[in-house]
């Protein structure tokens, strides 16, 4: 599980002319991430372009390249997520999809219930349900850095859909568990959880949608 | 489905000396649930009590209960839902819980496709997430109104989790088809989601909970 500091640390290689930090190095990433949460919230995660967050810093493109990699990688840098979802979600997905719905839930709740109200993932949530723009960006960031990938592991009818599905029982379990903190379920063994949502997500990643 | 209008028009019986609405009912009734919101926003569904709430609008208890006739009907007038919870739960519990699951979820799309921004349940959600009292408000209301209700119906182990379990998945239906809008889930037709999520529900209502 990478922290933050082990993602926001990350000096992406290939690119010889710069060794390390150099003293000036904190500010000029405080004021690329700046520029990247303005951009990503004004013009959602496909609008924003690494060229015009990096014309707001005042830096060069590949500047912010060197810092962050890519562009997925900035974003989850400029939003604080405790976990990089492009690193956890391959490693979630190695082992195919068997047994994924068990694995993706142990996961997740061991998030929600060890970082409580620390988990970002509650701005995140909090800020797409009052903002449109911020829904967007979700949407986009989301849909291009978890559900696309887990959609390509898919092999069955409508992977993005069956994607779309667990992503929507798994929002539910935030909701639930933590923010409207419904009393069983708030109570109820995780383990118990990781069965029975687990079993829920799995039913939606490989069983045929139309039972009728 | 009994619109706004027609929660918030009713009558309840019992209180012979009055005889519908006299010229000052409107805006006597809008003073009460102009305090009903603070109360309930403050101290909860169960902490704002129906003496509190009548003398913050300068009227007698029982001329609260004349207009609305229950608690959880003044919350519902209040809140502006759609529809009243109160009637709807009972008449999808009416044929039993077989079944429910697809009832429960075509009733919920039907509120969510057509309604769209207009759905009151967005604005609780809304609130939900970004106040704490909130979101008290909602976990009290819901489970007195809605959870509690649904669980008497369950002949099996644990059910007031299991109506919790529903709850979550129900509430991510409305983020990830409404306010986040995955593009597949967004687009997916109606009766194949009754289809798809009706099991699910009738699996949290019915099915064991602990598979291994």
């Amino acid at each position: 599980m990478g922290s933050l500091a082990g993602v926001a640390s990350t000096d992406s290689p290939g690119n010889g002319g710069r060794r390390g930090r150099r003293p000036g190095d904190s500010g000029t990433r405080e004021a690329i991430l700046d520029a990247a949460r303005a951009r990503f919230s004004g013009e959602g995660f496909r609008g924003a372009t690494v060229r015009a967050i990096a014309g707001d810093a005042g830096v060069d493109p590949a500047l912010v390249m060197h810092f962050f990699g890519t562009k997925q990688a900035l974003f989850v840098a400029a939003m604080e997520f405790p976990v990089d979802p492009t690193e956890i979600v391959p490693r979630l997905l190695g082992p195919g999809v068997d047994g994924l719905g068990e694995r993706l839930l142990r996961f997740l709740l061991g998030i929600i219930d060890e970082l409580g109200e620390a988990n970002p993932m509650l701005g995140l949530v909090r800020s797409a349900v009052t903002h449109p723009d911020a829904a967007r960006m979700m949407r986009e960031f989301l849909g291009e850095a978890i559900l696309d990938r887990i959609a390509a592991a898919i092999d069955a009818d409508r992977p993005r859909l069956r994607a779309d599905l667990c992503a929507s029982q798994i929002v539910g379990i935030l909701m639930a568990r933590q923010i409207l903190a419904l009393p069983e379920l708030a109570a109820a063994d995780r383990e118990l959880l990781v069965g029975i949502y687990g079993r829920t997500i799995q039913r939606y990643l490989t069983e045929p949608l139309d039972s009728s």
